[in-house]
């Protein structure tokens, strides 16, 4: 790869430069006042761009997995049972956690390139009378895939039974790209990184906790110390952390809130759309399916890309990486070799997906693919000249 | 506090602008075959400074207490027992980790300002025929009394009754400023973070496990997974990751662990001890006592000042703070109030300890104390001139 | 203008982040030894790249046109004649320069497009029997019209009549991503800036000067102090400069050279030449012309196309930065109006240009040009990925 | 020297983060609407810090040398005369510049450590009752010997006979650090460069002109082209450059003077009194004399301290360098060796400053001077904590 062309891979994104020097700042005393002056607008911004008036929002030195571990142990105690989906590879890896941690997890296996099936939710949790059942976890936006799935549908599905279970959100690849409305949906426990839609270096669990979710720790029991949300919130509380917080990621994760927000969050979400329909519009212009099976489930933030039978998909990003210096999504899991995955979160122009688009083009051509040189470009060109 | 002056806190440290610029670096796939350069070396140059050629080192995007529930998770059941001492604000914490993951801590009081007693645990591991301790907790260095412990000797209690427990070391302070042997004594696990020692911003919990715990790993039982030495293991056989990994800051340990060898760790050591003696040699002078009660317990990473009874300690590190722009530590726990601590680790020359020197004097003639100005500095000059 | 999108006007150019963290380095004290390891490979370099062995290097804090001020002030006296060709807005100024310096200049005006012609040059240089003549300008690259001309040819034109006459080159846009033969072709002054093929921030004249141009500067009696190469010949002898040098600058420069020499000179002046023709496949593909009139004379560092008859070609640079976020070169001077240009010298991959020659398709679409979108992007790929 | 330490050289300055990432930024397309933004504030902060309303100000990428060049070609012509006192090392060189621009300089020695002798002035000027003298240069504070001069008294003395000529200003290492009023004293024409008040890397040469200098550029015949303020003044109402402008430089400018009229002008200079006085406590301290030969004037940008009979001043700037790693200023021209110089201009804090003299006195002791350890250093102190 080269630093100077864009990457494409599904996060960690593309920098600004602005957020770059926000994270690079000087050693400051994290028990200074002005450590306050950073904490609190970025707890403030993450609640703005998930859209949570009532949520409370912890922010942990580690990434989306242990945001994750987060979420469970915080409201969850050993043998409880959980509810997922698995549609790709990030949500099994969040089930084996579960399991990991002696949850017992009740699993609905999905083909991979498809979403959450409410419909098949409802059904469990009308089941489950007994309300065994007591989180819902749920991965908004499948990396892995680039599936969008409908997580007002599964609060729909939990309320038909009225079901109290606790509703988990993996928001990672999604939150800060593409449209969250935890209060709306009433999420319980949101999820994500500093890595995909905040635009900076990995480094950052974000949590928002509903209400709800914060009641549900008094009762948890799962063994927690790093990722105890109690402790934070003792913190926070004096200003401060219970360990050496990551004072520079929060520094820019406070300034990736004002950008977003000075954006205005709805144009960002219409500008990832904006560049993923272009996209979209390549893949059809080059003869390829996306691994999403359906529209409804196209997601904004990255496009999987299924290669003709026969082909070896990773063969492109390898190709891309050596001989032209830019970086895609392989396969992973289920899908490896069978789909190559264009990231277009974070920070990204028109401009930049061009180039992303015009470059895989002569990868395909070169690895032997039917693409005719220049069509994607010209479909997403007039895609983005005109929408 | 001023971006331009030094801090004095004992860490987050000073850093280097190189280190800087190593992890602020555009973003990488850490899918490539280039993360691999960064990784490796990484956990190579760990592995030196902290002495061992046994040992496998496992980084985590988290902080030192992260290390901690790693040490923990990794190599023990609930249930299980351990013994530490209780000498300062971190030992204190780590205990309570214990506590919260079902772990039953025989706890040794100690007097904050002592170090750990190691005649008292070899009565008490002698007294242990069953077994039933399988950890021995060890804080090299007290962050919050500016004490370190002898942990050669805690080694020779283990061994005077032939204990089979783990030792597990918290070495955040001490790491990368002060000598640390791992294979030498036989440390199980060492723990530090990267905001000490090694110069960087907060985010990595580093962790070195020697081949009896990573024997430990398959038996322990603690529900683990954002910490799971395994899949790290796993992820590093195949130059990855099992989730993002902080990518910048692992290009800084990897320089941070460049620019210590190059200086030669002994070196480094001399350096920090020229600058501590400096420090305590200022201490005389001003007629006041450190909170380390006897020399063999001097911290050369951090000095922590006892001021006389009746004055409030934080108010120094309040004034320094709002009128010269200075950060020092506050006292913490036990000692809030009645020490002020000035850290030395980390990226630290002569010239910045005089600048440091100088302002605190400054300060407690302000607040009233009765210091002669010039006269912790004129020690610390004719120390550092000298030696 | 957008920052994460590539510049492509005709410097100064995109910057490699290692040469930005050259230039912005903390203060150096620019009397001590260390200077004398920035100062002395940075010379060492320059005189690689312009492929000089026994001219002498000299650095101001300036830009390209002080160079000129440099070579005429150090080499000749007011009322010395001097010939030019006016070819462009470059080549313009440098003789307006001339003028106001007291220098007779005869001038040889040519159309804008075309090169300097050297048979002309070889009429009237030998029929300057007296000679007169005291100095041939050329410019190498005019970057108004994308035209390179032949320095060889013209040297051919002095050589056939003996002609003592000095040859002063302006390389400011080819030296760094053109060939230049400074011994080969027997340039006398070489002139170039920091902002071009070097990659870096517009602030330093970079001049060198064969043993016949240092043997000039003695009965050269223009006045000059600041351009002055005796005090800076006196000064580099000591490790120093006769003013304040701009040290980051020069150690941006040194590592440019280290960059352009690791690369190998041959391999960077091949990947502007394959850049620069896929942007010349492109424009033959949306049926325009350059500026340049023949294949000889096309420029690899940037690229003057002219706009159909009656189309205001600036538009084309607005509507790029204004809709786009993507910065062009307006056409100057004569051609203002009937050009915009695309500038590809210094650090510029196929892969960001492409996204300028799909920007700038779409822009020509959008201002209702006959465009067919993705043509000239496939043309450009067609040879970027076959070249 | 070391990065971590200050420097204590008078220019190029220790450099605030934020103006070193002002001036490290992208490329910014210098024609586009964009650098309007960064040049016009840049202009106009440069008149507040100067104390100018009637004033242009023109930006040159040079240094102040180029700066003096500026000031002289522009408002002179060949044969011109110019009253000048030489005092040091940089009122000799502009003196020097003079000359061999062709202008008779009527020069007045002065021993170095004296100011410009405003009486021998008025009476040259009284003399010179045809009006000969065109201008009068006045250095404000001569860098070499820490003398700053009364321009005030300059001024009373060209209007004791109301002489006409032009008063040209060196103000390097005065303006933005100690007071300069412009329009109050009448100054012509007023010279600085960006490495000294301005915090900024060397790069740029800063110009004031009055109206009556502005006039006299019609009249003056000495050749100019680059540094030629009309051509200058026509690019500034076009938004831009006649050359390609320092862009980042530039920038970097606009930030400094919003930084030095937010910390307010007055509060500035108080600061710089501060330290001065500070120093110079230690100095008396040291029993050491300045090299400035009346408290008058004293500067409060750089101190010169002469050191006993016999020793060589420059052993001390070598030593601090070599075994502290801290950069002093070596004595220049007549006190070569004589004095070494504490720069105290731009970006400095009391505390920076401490660190400064603790040093110095190491040295000096080390060097085997009779000085007592801590002696500066408290006299000093008792300032800073008091003033």
């Amino acid at each position: 790869m080269s630093f100077q062309n864009p990457v494409f891979i599904p996060g960690p994104t593309n920098m600004p430069e602005v957020l770059r020097r926000a994270v690079d700042m000087p050693t400051l005393d994290h028990r200074s006042a002005a450590f306050a002056d950073i904490l609190h607008p970025a707890l403030k911004g993450v609640k703005q761009v998930v859209k949570t008036k009532t949520g409370e929002v912890f922010i942990f030195p580690s990434t989306g997995s242990g945001g994750w571990e987060t979420a469970i142990s915080n409201t969850l105690s050993a043998g409880d049972k959980v509810l997922a989906a698995r549609n790709g590879m990030f949500s099994k890896k969040w089930i084996d956690m579960c399991q990991r941690h002696g949850l017992e997890v009740e699993v609905v296996p999905v083909p991979w390139g498809e979403g959450i099936p409410a419909d098949r939710f409802a059904e469990i949790l009308a089941a489950d009378t007994g309300h065994r059942i007591k989180a819902v976890l749920a991965t908004h936006n499948e990396t892995a895939t680039g599936v969008v799935s409908d997580i007002a549908a599964v609060r729909v599905a939990m309320d038909a039974s009225d079901h109290p279970a606790l509703l988990l959100v993996d928001g990672v690849s999604s939150i800060g790209s593409m449209d969250f409305r935890m209060d709306e949906w009433r999420v319980d426990v949101a999820v994500t990184g500093s890595q995909k839609g905040f635009m900076l270096p990995a480094g950052l669990a974000i949590c928002a906790f509903s209400p709800k979710a914060m009641a549900a720790i008094k009762t948890a029991t799962l063994p927690r110390w790093f990722f105890d949300v109690r402790d934070m919130q003792v913190g926070y509380a004096a200003n401060g952390y219970p360990y050496t917080p990551p004072v520079g990621l929060l520094n820019g994760l406070k300034m990736a809130c004002d950008m977003l927000l000075a954006e205005g969050l709805e144009n960002v979400f219409a500008r990832h759309a904006r560049i993923a329909i272009g996209v979209r519009k390549a893949v059809v212009a080059w003869g390829l399916d996306l691994c999403a099976v359906s529209p409804d489930l196209y997601s904004n933030s990255v496009s999987a890309i299924k290669t003709p039978e026969g082909f070896d998909a990773n063969k492109i990003v390898t190709h891309a990486s050596t001989k032209y210096g830019v970086s895609y999504g392989a396969g992973l899991g289920e899908v490896a070799g069978k789909v190559f995955r264009i990231g277009h979160l974070g920070s990204l122009t028109d401009v930049m997906a061009l180039s992303g688009i015009a470059t895989v083009e002569m990868c395909m051509k070169d690895l032997g693919l039917d693409i005719s040189l220049g069509s994607g470009v010209a479909a997403a060109q007039e895609h983005y000249r005109t929408a």
